[in-house]
């Protein structure tokens, strides 16, 4: 089944767009609780166990789950992450692979092939800035989603992002003086926005959306609107909400009137949320996370009129 | 002991400015040989002993390897990748661990962690698409090499990087196309070479070098030429000398006139060439290897005059 069809199918289902992301952190006591990290050890046995008590709680509260591969490799724990991969599948959830992977085409395939046969990822983050030939590797498991990075939620995604530019195509740059003066400029992030739009037209649609995503931040509500009015028919991953700042209304933009089109990642705001609030003990950090995502949805889902 | 000046050491030791590139691929008869998938069995094996018998017989012509990781992901062989970096620093060479990492700042550090912590490697690739956010972890790490992608090799690198872009500081949209008037357009890997210098500028310097590298694609010798114009002091990683099409007098302008400044990468034409040419069995790779070595050393050496 197509990664788009079986997530949207997902959303309705459950009434959610919620996106879990899984960074397991396990150097401080606000991060994985210490009483998994007694008990299990070993970074792969921690990582894995407190990831499963999160699906468990939640999983039919959310189509999907993202987990972030760097912490898995910081910790040496792919293994827990080809587990939590399989688990969350019997748990009736997708699963984005956020790697953010670029490189030239066959070396592209390569990275495509370990996140989609290894992994047996759902979906993943790429990087586009090598242009379409990383990208078609990718494209190329036709049954799978990718979402590409358009413009991402941290602070400083405006040093190369929100530069201006344009396209004068077979213009030698001696002429670029003279041809700026009829050119309207855009920023990055639109130019970027265009190519994915481009590379995705000739895909297949499932209610209107291709597999071919954007990634587009949260804390950048302004931004997310004008990437929707170049992009009608890609899904996007909308990261930033709770711990970057970004709240319900700011993600109202990259949502059709269905409340289709987009799914809200929260990392830290969910998994560690047992430590913000007395009530829960570290045992209960899955109830917290539970409830944290309970909130989220009716938030979201007014906001985006998901019925 | 600082990276770049390490390089530089040894680029004047074994006077070479190559750096071989192990990409295993083994699923054809022209990539790793027969003879050790056979005797090998699993991949973690075979690809060591692949490494290893390639970094013996080559070691005293070379300052440095770059693996590219994607493919250690493919095979699940992140073991061989790990003992081929140890065995590279046991046999005097430098490692840039080529990883083309990218993400905000709290996850590139998990990134920095993985690769300068648990593989070891010396230097690796990142993508700074995301801005200084996801460089800075990377820059942490003060004795290790970064090389930031800015114009790569590969065809449809003019997607995105040969777009016109321009900075506009503090210009609201709307006032774009007033402003337009007056700018100079230049393409976007040049902004992106900017910011490379820009992040560089309060580094440590060794013979006038710091830590902080661009990759630049020896298949375009005029933007390499305009790079070298805006970046004076950081060492290029310079891929596509071989099987991508570029020749010795293509990378000429990477470099200084004593020869310093970039290193030159062949992955393929050095590590395969046992099979390009009938005087060698396939067990005779590594010697094809150095064969290719050896005149891709005479061939750039005269060209960027290292003496």
């Amino acid at each position: 089944m197509f990664f788009i069809e079986k997530l949207i199918q997902l959303i309705k289902e459950k009434k959610s767009v919620v996106c879990m992301g899984l960074d397991p952190r396990l150097e401080q006591d606000d991060q994985i609780p210490e009483f998994l990290k007694k008990e299990f050890k070993h970074p792969d046995k921690i990582i894995l166990e407190f990831n499963k008590q999160l699906i468990e709680e939640t999983h039919d509260l959310i189509p999907i789950i993202k987990p972030q591969i760097a912490f898995y490799e910081k910790y040496e724990a792919l293994n827990a992450l080809k587990e939590t991969i399989s688990f969350a599948h019997k748990n009736d959830l997708l699963v984005i692979l956020d790697a953010k992977r670029n490189d030239i085409g066959s070396t592209s395939a390569a990275y495509a092939y370990s996140i989609f046969k290894n992994f047996r990822a759902d979906a993943c983050t790429i990087n586009a800035y090598l242009g379409i030939d990383g990208v078609r590797p990718f494209l190329d498991y036709k049954e799978k989603g990718i979402f590409i990075l358009v413009k991402t939620s941290n602070p400083s995604s405006s040093d190369f992002q929100d530069l201006f530019s344009t396209k004068l195509p077979n213009v030698p740059d001696e002429e670029i003086e003279y041809h700026s003066k009829k050119i309207i400029l855009q920023r990055n992030y639109i130019a970027m926005a265009e190519l994915v739009r481009d590379w995705g037209s000739d895909l297949l649609r499932f209610s209107n959306f291709s597999n071919l995503g954007a990634v587009v931040g949260a804390t950048y509500p302004k931004e997310l609107k004008a990437i929707r009015n170049i992009i009608k028919d890609s899904f996007f991953l909308i990261p930033g909400y709770g711990v970057q700042g970004a709240k319900a209304k700011d993600i109202k933009h990259g949502f059709s009137d269905k409340g289709l089109g987009g799914i809200v990642n929260s990392s830290r705001g969910i998994i560690y949320a047992y430590h913000k609030d007395k009530k829960y003990s570290p045992t209960n950090f899955s109830k917290a996370a539970r409830d944290v995502i309970t909130n989220m949805n009716k938030n979201i889902n007014k906001e985006i009129g998901l019925v």
